[in-house]
């Protein structure tokens, strides 16, 4: 839940790092890349990666895992991390964010977990140094396959830019998987609506919390990141070059579309809400003028009947042969007159039966 | 529903068109104009375009319909779109918005399906050179039918202004489709108060909510209009000369004026929903009145007639010779004195019957 | 309603002049004055205007009624406005505003007309020359009345200041025109809240909401015209002297003053609706309370009046002389125990009999 | 209420004093002090101000009362005041706020009349010169005296420091009387909280809706409240000098906090308007609860009954020797059974009885 | 509550201390550190700290507790504070704030008190100088131990660093002791969606009310202390160097990440009071429909039995021998209708007993 993220005890240290336990060991992989060139590499050891560091190509080191963290600390120092981006690194989950520092740029971005159950927004992390870039993850989740096949290919013009072509292309696909997690929840309202029409059971209500929670949540973690996004596109770096600029303004159109579909979809859940709760108390309503029409109109026929049940002796009525059906004949009178003076009141039959039928203006 | 928008596959390169699958073929039409010579083409290839690039007249050329990539291919390349510009022509829809190139501007808008069953608002896309204008529908919507009479006819200045105020005089006539839309919603809120008044069935509520929907959609699609059209204003621009700005300015007024009353019309769906919700309680109030009524009055009488219909041997009354009328005498005051009771509390009659009457202030 | 303006069709051409069909035809009023000279003319004919356009007093246009187009547009000729100004003058209403043109300054107002039975807020149209000052309305509303009095009577500073000082003098009584509107809703919300109390009737709903829908209408027409007036206070004009501004900061004043006592009626809307809910419920729980007490006491004494009234041949109790008082005193037990046990639970009398009272703090 | 203010009628020329009639006659004071020197006189009639004008000294005029508005001009006159300022004194109450003239600055502040029986928040008015302070009340409110006795006294810096210094102490003063308004009102907020759990009556409810209003009343003074003192630390100004920030921005300071105070108030008065509307509800409930107990225990068993009460001739049971104690117990295990089921759904006993203890997390 | 703050009398003169009564006397205890110096000293009297204004090292002074004026007034004296400073530090609580002076730098925090039964946010006040810090507390909170301990054993970059990064590493502490506090209101909520799930009674709600009071009372308190900390690091100070900054930013990340999810946790608060009222609501409803039932099915044949039980001479069907299983097969009948009747209805068993099953999208 909201506030259940491993914290370093009060009053850690900065630069404590507060590594999630269930964080598998790292695996890195590596590739540098320019033009007609690429090299890929599946890191065993640190020290591995030293070559690369001068490298004049592009270079891109994926760290996925956090489970060792004597590892992390070694990049840390090969690449001249600051403690406080170690730690923003590894105290996963942070806020979206982007800080220029004067040899990288840390860019803090989420993406929803496509294998997860629930909603569930893990944090990306960027580093971005002029002629490299890392990418940090705490579990294998595989956002960036896709990106992988098309610098092997050499497809697109992937390969003729530099790394913050690749940062574009990294951010670009993480809001990818945001759409599927969207539309899977709008398409989880439009079940809801229909079921609300025919069947306003309790858990429908249930669902739409949990919906609208996702919904936050999504737009929780989607904001800062869009902040990032525009803070990537307005603050002068040495790292993002102008000619990243149309992709990234791109990426940070896809981010609002999403964020005012999110926004939409709250709309249309609280929408729903109010129809529940209004549909249960159509539900009540009914059921209440059966009772209505029911007890107004037995009960004073039950207490006819009770008056000539009862023992007096002197009863004259009871002697007169046709009293009986008298009698019956005014409680059917009674019973007609009721539901005659109900239907003039709009309480019967008219309600939900008689639908008026309009067309769309 | 929101999310409902064909999206390339995760990860695809940026440049890769997500034409929608029904867009029927292109139909592309040409006219170039000033002053007094106006030619007008239906064009059937791309390459008859090319003699107008060079034209020192306005032209403009009106794409309508997707369906044949390599075709806009063609005339991105014609007129030197950037790849990321042909994305946002046929990825639609598009927030709209304005970008300037450096050799062109683009401007996404959108309007109202006229012809669509429910509101719809497909986008309608401009590329503005210095002396070209050219539009994008991905089907054949016919929004700009009017100024093309205008155009063939001379009427107006419209064939004496650049290429700025033929975009002016189309975003213009794209807000008028607003118009006619949000009359209908305005209508048939109208429709609802009274149905509210006289018949507060269920399927008013789910009618006031597909109206509010309905309003949330030409909200967030025209926000980001007006914010286009003041880009238009405010942005300097090679495009767009200091002549065209007062009937821009004229456009944005009216889409303000739109967005206003978009937002006084969600006021009173909001209120309707109250004054429904209310009603529903309303008449679940008077049917409890009526059996309360029946119950309360009936239910001790019922009581006395089956006292006396026990069958005691000892029960000195039932030999009494007038105990039976007493008895009824019992019952008819009971019945009195609870309808005297009901009716000095305020449950009776006085409620819905004597509508106390109150002029305006 | 709402959108219910007359709109030129879709596409027409800018300038189109919508003029309302039920516009009368133009009264065409002058004043030329300074100091102690002031001529009054009640104008036949457009030409009569002409002499005084050179006038270097200052001169006073006020145009009431748009029945005759071809007059206006002798006028919008004769002082040189804008197709798109004309078009603002007469396609009422519009949005209020301020446009500073080369010529002149457009100033765009709104005020309640005091003889309609609904609130409506017509459009008053303003054009600041350098010593000129033409008013526009669409029909005889008589707003300006007191004014003119002020330059017959030569009373007060007005003879002995511009034309900018006239305007402010006239938006100073256009925003005074507001207040008894405001007064009038202010006093039928104390009435409601009365009738709340005593007689929660449903019509008092829909009161508030036509209360509510009035306010938001003087609010939505309110805020553009007080940030009309911030623009002529701010923005730098050839037409509007230093020596107006405290008047117009004045006036920007009251308009505050008036916008923020409508929020506060909103307010109180909003919370005599919720209350009116409340007392709505709080009824139904009483009345409920009344058909529990009954059913619950007189249900199980009928019960043991049934048993009794069962024509079993060996009922026992039957024949004991005593059984039938004895019954009788159950019966009376029970009901004396029910009543005690509601009493106890606080269901009975202690609801609304005894109100504690309670100071204010 | 809201909007009860009299007003100058329609059209009334600017400079119109429209003193409230209630208003006593004026009671001018006067001090003239620095440092040891401290002169304090009742004023009379203004003439005796005179020779204070030119005076090096502080001077402070404080007028409580308006009735005499030849006084009220000639003090004006006295001081150079703008006719539109004098208009803002008298016309109580303005909204606070802070202007600058050429030789004095206008301050409009509001205070809470401690003596009002409802929250009343009357105008005060500051004119603040080079070496003088003038202030105006329209009634006796006395919200002055302590600091006047501090000047008398001499205690702390008020004698040593200028016009500003004063204007800060008597401001300063103004804020204080906000908070015993403030305490009250939590303090019946707190009150409510205990009866909404005891005893949710009705009047509960308009008690809150009265704090609510009482809340807004002192939100919407106190705001431009608060804009006046920003401005007056913000707004270069020749009569505010710097030794006078620091103890201006403290009072914005005091109220800042005020303000977030009144807005914790104004959520905790929504939060008990929902408690008691959920309380009500539960209240319905239960009674609900205990009905349909009672009629659904009974009202099988009277059937029972009823069956056994017919006159067939052959109705074999009624021969029965037993059947009457057999259908006794029949009675009692049918009751049992619905108590059992009703127990099993939770409906009985369980809800309001067995209140389930939970710590705080 | 909320405006139960200490005040000092309406009209005190400024510099007057409201200190609160039940503050303890002041413990004060000295640091001065540098490298591998470091000096700790419990300061039983003031003189005893002079020897340290002048010190080159880092000198923290920490005061808790303000039980003695004398000494307050004399530290205050010894490090040059400005009288009003001195009434900030002592009238707690204030808004959290941070105001530049010549000398030194006034910084206002606020904590949770983790000792506290209710939420309570005490003050910290801090003055940092171009060498010195001293903290201020009116109570003994012990926030500041685990610093301490890091100072003592010289751990981390703190005794290499100047007072700035004192001062970074005392706030980002008290932003630690927010957390506990957070996470417990979460995991009450929690809690409390399960047991509104199985129970809904109704000191629910009042524990959603606490919870939510208790969420408003962090967001008062955090959002100002969030501005102060965004005032650090924006304006420009001689007391905060460019060193400590990116330390403090990640301390003001800490607080945006806790505001966010406070925010988070009152809408899931919101969404939780919706659920519990529908819920409720619901509970009533299935009450409702078992009345509905009983009542419905039992009054007709109530009614049959009594027609049967009066005791009119000539009823012909008492007569028939049969007549008496016909009626019992009658009443079955309509009691088997009514059921079908109510099942069609969706009345009855469908509602909560077959809960539709639907996986998540």
């Amino acid at each position: 839940m909201t506030f259940k993220k491993r914290l370093p005890p009060i009053g850690a240290r900065p630069g404590t790092l507060a590594i999630p336990p269930d964080s598998p060991p790292p695996r890195i992989h590596l590739f540098d890349y320019q033009g007609d060139v690429c090299t890929e590499v599946d890191v065993q050891d640190v020290t591995q990666l030293e070559p690369y560091v001068e490298s004049t190509r592009i270079t891109w080191v994926d760290v996925q895992g956090f489970g060792d963290e004597a590892q992390l600390r070694a990049i840390a120092e090969l690449f001249g991390l600051h403690p406080l981006t170690l730690e923003d690194l590894t105290n996963v989950p942070q806020r979206a964010k982007s800080e220029i520092h004067p040899d990288h740029q840390l860019i803090i971005a989420r993406a929803p977990d496509p294998h997860a159950e629930q909603v569930e927004v893990p944090q990306v992390a960027f580093i971005l140094g002029r002629n490299y870039l890392i990418t940090f993850q705490d579990r294998y989740f595989g956002f960036f396959d896709p990106v992988r096949e098309r610098i092997r290919e050499g497809l697109g013009p992937i390969r003729q830019q530099g790394p913050d072509y690749l940062l574009y292309a990294l951010l670009d696909i993480l809001i990818d998987y945001y759409f599927p997690v969207a539309l899977a929840l709008s398409e989880q309202l439009e079940d809801l609506e229909e079921y609300i029409h025919d069947n306003p059971s309790p858990d429908v209500l249930e669902d739409l919390q949990r919906i609208r929670r996702d919904l936050v949540v999504v737009r929780r973690v989607g904001w800062p990141q869009r902040e990032a996004l525009r803070a990537l596109l307005v603050e002068p770096s040495a790292f993002v070059t102008e000619d990243a600029m149309p992709y990234l303004r791109s990426t940070e159109q896809h981010m609002i579309q999403l964020m005012e579909a999110v926004d939409a979809a709250r709309d249309t859940t609280s929408g729903l809400i109010d129809l529940y709760i209004s549909n249960i108390g159509q539900k009540t309503n009914e059921i209440m003028k059966v009772l209505t029409l029911m007890a107004s109109i037995f009960i004073p026929l039950t207490f006819i009947a009770g008056i000539y049940g009862m023992n007096f002796e002197n009863m004259p009525e009871l002697q007169q042969p046709n009293s009986y059906f008298f009698v019956l004949t005014l409680m059917g009178s009674v019973a007609v007159g009721m539901v005659v003076y109900f239907r003039h009141r709009g309480w019967l039959g008219g309600g939900s039966g008689s639908r008026r039928s309009r067309g769309k203006g």
